[in-house]
């Protein structure tokens, strides 16, 4: 791969800021291979289901077609929240690399923390903090043209 | 109305059992009108993620376009889990009632019990235990057949 599947990520989210969506891109690699790059399409999609995760969860699955995701993993420029945490959980990603913590509805490192829960049944490996300073810098400078 | 929606979820959980799949149902009710109906589609979408409530909420979020679900409940005839909360919370689903509990990968009334937590942006109205005996005992049919 010429560019990291972080990179790949970034540029991702930073296509959906350019667009109008809350900047988060993620993108799934199996065997040294991207299979699957998707960025928040909440605002398009009118579905705040509509996260990077889920649409690259879906479009990865679909890809393989085995109904499961072992021994695949996520790279997500912010921290998952419960719902994609709940779907990473449920298709047994391997890994999950993270950009930005999301200590406002991040369940990975924060809030739930749901893969350290007894009634979670896989928990990923996790790595924080990967492509962090870009993936916050573009989240900031989203919210604060929001705010404006 | 004629049937009640539970009465429908509980029939499309029936369904799904009867084409091998987790016999779960869930309906979507919106002024008085059901708006979506689905039931559990993992092993036919090979999606672990294809549960019966998100693939209900999808359904709704088309029929109405807003990108939200308040003012609208939800029936379903197990407990929720993480993802399926998570989503709840997203689209400001009104009231939850559910029928059986889960308390292996619950996540409303067991487990992490997300809408009560602090980090959780909406908390829907709950409803334990609406068609709880019919919900169980599809649930433990389905499952005593896959054992023996």
């Amino acid at each position: 791969m010429s560019q990291s599947p972080m990179d790949v990520a970034l540029m991702l989210a930073a296509d959906a800021a350019a667009d109008g969506e809350a900047p988060v891109g993620a993108v799934i690699v199996c065997d040294g291979e991207i299979i699957a790059a998707e960025r928040n399409r909440m605002q398009a999609l009118a579905d705040p289901t509509a996260h990077a995760e889920m649409l690259a969860i879906r479009a990865a699955l679909a890809e393989r077609g085995t109904g499961r995701l072992d021994g695949c993993d996520l790279y997500v420029t912010l921290e998952p929240c419960a719902m994609c945490a709940g779907a990473i959980a449920h298709t047994r990603l391997r890994r999950v690399y993270f950009g930005a913590e999301d200590p406002k509805a991040g369940a990975v490192e924060n809030g739930i923390r749901l893969f350290d829960q007894p009634t979670c049944h896989h928990r990923p490996e996790i790595v924080g903090g990967l492509g962090e300073v870009r993936a916050s810098a573009l989240l900031r400078k989203f919210f604060s043209r929001l705010r404006r």
